[in-house]
């Protein structure tokens, strides 16, 4: 796909969710490569792309990091060179792809028989992780808050209701009467965006959700690949937390409504964060950034 | 209205809210009185009007404490016992109309100028308080949670705005994120139930609310009447939490859905109860209840 | 019992259990007062069975209550207020032996079905109320910690599986850990004395209890009779925490012990205190003072 | 001395403690009532009072008492009921008096021999509690905050110091500090206002200590007469923080300052308030106002 | 000793202690090298090792590390190759058996004149470093916890006692109590596993010992070596905790023991890890599996 | 400015601030290597600079760091070594004096419009972050602890005051106050010395700021160069409080003061770091020091 098809169903949400914009992003710029595009040409094609969605950051991600890629090889013979770049970006793309999978068999490792889950939105993550453990053989239960105002629990609930998995819908203000009533003993949530202290951006209602399992002494685990880690924050940079229209709220005449579509999880909230690498501390956050960005962070 | 016809109505729940109920039960065993009812046929009376509504705690509340007085009279010369009863019930039945009104005055009281609130659910005792405020000349905003699943808080929103308060809706999950973003200052709740150890039962997501809070510094204050205080809690009697049909959250065919109606909010999240006696930590509940009904608590 | 039986019997520890020593000392008093004891002298008899053991608080209580009783009998007319002295002390005897009957009662009132309960030392009170809910049809369970360096909880365990209760014995340091993964509900523990503010002074272990239950999301519920709270906590004056011996915990030649009898739990982790006047919050252990030894506060 | 000189001396601070002023007032009226003031006389009195010093509760504490003492005898013969008017009022006055005394006795029971303390700003009744311990032959070490911007921990200091109490002047940022390294024990303050629900409004800076006591495990002790319990605080009235003047931070021309003279301290950092009633938990306030000032609640 | 006879004495327990276990079954693997074993061969010889304590992470972390060596020379020139492995196995041996005296050099460091300690079952490297700092003339206390149900704090003290520290027995339920009224500054404890998120799993009783600290003020300080962290955990692997015979805790007939061996200590009640690496947060677990075990982790 | 002469305007503290000290001790050891010293004369030079302060670790941390580059060259050619280390010291010197600029890029990148600031003492890093957001434009108000006994909040007021920022003097009494009456969202303060595990040692009064920080919802960030982070801490060495005279705190003869300078932060209650490297959460402090001292942690 070209560079600017890609662009456009980028910013039309044809193509949504942020590890497959990474990898279709990463692949433009390959393409764009194959066909014989100049270093320059390349971060032209860069900046395209990241125009395309302002504000996901494993878009920006995965145009650095390609982008630095070519840029180490930039000076060195092209006959050489571009099959060694093109080498690299393949093998980047992989590993984005493959991610998925580690975080599926890792996370569900931490599943154990008999547990009680809850999660909140829909996080395709965490519906792989959960039904991998079920294909695993352990039997447990899910709580899925329903995830208001766009109602993402439902895709959720049917997800997961289609493999088996033993789920149950809940409003989202029974999250803490549920985990106190029902035993939740784990949380598993999806991230938008994870900073470098370790605090976690993540759908409205998480970081309630993330408060209520400390009160209520269930663990609360991110799930996430390593490329929605936020090297910008590095540099004290904060994403702006959008404020979506009323109407997804409510068609209300005259009624003022407060529509944000995120909110921030402080680090002290958050057990661990299931990526790619492993289940790290959300501390680790920092150390991440610096093995997979280091070289944007001077 | 005739005893059968209240509790009549008290059941189709045309008679509605804690305080009404309380009021018209009291009225129809006045009457009961008036048309000549023995003592015996009182208690009968009292049995049908209980079983109209067997969770709220207002209604035996209410027969109980007319049953109380007339058994204190039941041993005397009716003709001077008669009136006395019957001015005794009347001075009660003043009392549960004008709590809502002192409670309106020190709950209004306790707003200042320039205050943040957020309220779930619909309380008319707080929507009482917060027009009160605003009649005094207060200014302040207002957020209110809708309330899932069967958003009262549009209610709440409308009947704040036909009289001019400033207020603005929010969805439930996004309470913690408002209270701390939006320096929210007091959390304003009604109540279901208040226990004689302070905790309160309240709509699904109250104690959720309480926490977050907590935990963001704003204070929480619950509005009731003491005729909502149980009693029977004195005696460890606890309130089985009612769980209502699936379909008020999602017509999800073949879903399963947990629908709690209540949940319980333990006292040390409760800054102050506000009750028509006035403004009391929620530990003074057993006191208030002793006051109150301390000839039932044998 | 004469006075110097009574005496000797609480100092052996034959006579033992706070509601017990409370009960044979105002019997004491009783009989001495039948057998024609004077005011002086009964108060001289309240002196000798206050030093048969200086450290509970039952035992002071039961005396000052009964010479409170005699003494607001004293300047009347013997003829008549003999008799009546005798019914009041003769009331009050029955009122602490009755108790225990109404703590059951309403601690039974507390369990619910399915729950799992934990415990430490061996109250008499909280495993009568167990018994009671389970006679009751209530199914649960039960933790019971082994209580060193007495293995009091060896006597719990016994106690209950005797009349059916499912009980499983711990060792002191895993009732963290089963609260959380056992999913206990409720922890209930009796006490030695409590103070005017709500704080409770119980068998060393508790206050730790009482912590792990809070961070666990268990209620901590404590169980006893009013004859336990203290009227001398009014006054500031604190309990000195008892060291018993070393050989109790450990037969090491050589070796320091420190063996501590007693800790205090604060207010803010006990969430009721179930007495036979109800289930109070531990704050309301003062207004219970005033009601029942106020002429003694001075 | 007259009604206006004692309004006068309140006003100028020459008449100064919030018991010295209630005992004052107090003394105003009954001397206006000596003279032969009629009950009316008395109520005019009572505002010419009042408004001698605004913001401090003991005033009109003690003189809507005098009044309400006045009221229960107005339509009664005055030869009667003057001599018991006069008798009530000099109780009252008497009560008043020994407060202090009863207040340091139990205050100074609750110091444990090796104690380490700590106190903010200069309260008299709390330098009398740390005085009487000591003279007891107790021997402790007391740490005082300087108390910013006026110092008064200077005259703690002096004045304990004067008595031999050992104890140590610290800068107000060196609390927490202090608790942890030197282990305080206790920490001990006066009380300007306590509200209806437990919490106490005392010299700025109080809140930030209470905080650190409960985190470093120290208790944290109110120590205070009723007189200074707010009956309008049952009304749901809010005391505003008073914001002084900036010279007394610093003289830096043009420097914006922010002086509030005051702050609260909620109920659930309070372990105790020792007052003339005994040593109470702050969540007992409403019980010790309704006792004292029921009759003004209505 | 050959892999038989070790994995025999590991098994039969006749070898414990984790680092002694990581010790020994590298030197069977040197030792069969050095008997000519070929690469395959050695890996057999891991898989016997391996089985002889499935639970201890410090095994296969030890002969997972001599094969990951062996590994990595396989496809050399044996002659040149086999030295060298050789010498990396010694090296790695070497910090093995060094890492207990820079744990007791970093550990002692961090104990200051006049402390006051704790600590809770028999870790060798906790006594190490209680030990060194009082070689060096630092004088403290020490209360050490009995750990039930197999009184390893008995060895603790006995150990202590012999060199001469100030140590005292408590029963494991004294530990909050002890550390708020005996002033405990710090407590020190040993480790059976570390996951890669800083959770630590230990001796049961830990978890409880941890909370306590950190509601008395107390630091909580882990003592381990690196060959403790679990790689395993990187990928959500979890330790199942072992139950243990109902006999160890007591021989009640019919009586149901719970009798877990461990508990899981989260990284937010941990001070810092002790590490021959240093001084460590928790959250630096995952770091340190990074550079240790990184090749493990792909 | 020759070795000599630079110890003593360090000691005199004319040469004072921990980057400066840092910068200024590497210059000298560079004047000294141009001048034609040896190896082991640069070794003596650190010796006589070391001792010119011992408790800042900027100095100890940049003379090791300059020996350490002087040693990895030390057996080189001196032709090839000498400009080559020299190089070195100076890109170590600029990096130095660079990592104020970096800081203040990313301190101001988190505040935000509208925001409201507090701070502690006078910390060159907080106040040029917050002079260079505001001269980007963004509004918001600060809050200055006045910082007793030296009062070097006047500094602070003053310094921000001539650059136009909206700053205002407390207490520092008031900083809880403050924190919820004002809405304070973030907390800026500067380090004087980073442990390993995170912890922050600074001025006195900063734990304090911190817990309260915490407990009103506000951030807690600590902005620091790496220079500060203690390779000594890796190792379990603690850093001694220094007490300063009684005089600065109050001229009070024969009045005990305890005037401690700095105070230890747990990580737990700090959100982010910022230094030259970036924002990092406190518990990658290893990591920091790994990067940067990790030749020296052997």
């Amino acid at each position: 796909m070209s560079v600017s098809e890609t662009a456009e169903k980028i910013n039309s949400m044809e193509v949504r969710g942020a590890l497959r914009i990474a990898v279709e992003a990463a692949r433009a710029l390959e393409e764009e490569l194959v066909n014989g595009a100049s270093y320059d040409e390349l971060v032209r094609a860069g900046d395209v792309l990241r125009d395309a969605r302002p504000t996901a950051v494993s878009l920006p991600n995965s145009i650095n990091y390609v982008l630095h890629l070519a840029e180490s090889h930039k000076d060195n013979d092209p006959v050489v060179a571009k099959p060694m770049l093109l080498a690299d970006i393949s093998d980047f793309i992989s590993k984005l792809e493959g991610s998925l999978d580690k975080i599926a068999e890792y996370g569900a490792n931490l599943i154990e028989e008999g547990d009680v889950l809850l999660t909140i939105c829909n996080s395709h993550t965490v519906t792989e992780i959960m039904k991998r453990a079920w294909a695993d053989g352990k039997r447990f239960k899910v709580y899925a808050c329903e995830t208001r105002p766009r109602l993402q629990g439902h895709i959720t609930v049917k997800d997961l209701q289609a493999t088996g998995v033993d789920v149950t819908l809940i409003v989202d203000s029974a999250a803490y009467h549920t985990m106190i009533h029902k035993d939740v003993k784990k949380v598993f949530v999806g991230a938008d965006t994870v900073y470098s202290n370790g605090d976690v951006i993540n759908k409205i209602g998480t970081s309630q959700v993330a408060l209520t399992a400390k009160h209520s002494g269930a663990e609360f685990i991110v799930c996430t690949s390593s490329i929605k880690f936020s090297p910008f924050s590095v540099h004290g940079e904060v994403v702006e937390i959008e404020e979506r229209d009323a109407s997804e709220v409510a068609e209300l005449p005259g009624v003022k409504v407060f529509n944000p579509a995120f909110d921030i999880t402080p680090k002290e909230h958050v057990n661990m964060i299931v990526t790619e690498d492993g289940v790290i501390p959300p501390e680790a956050a920092y150390q991440v950034l610096k093995d997979r960005f280091g070289w944007s962070l001077g």
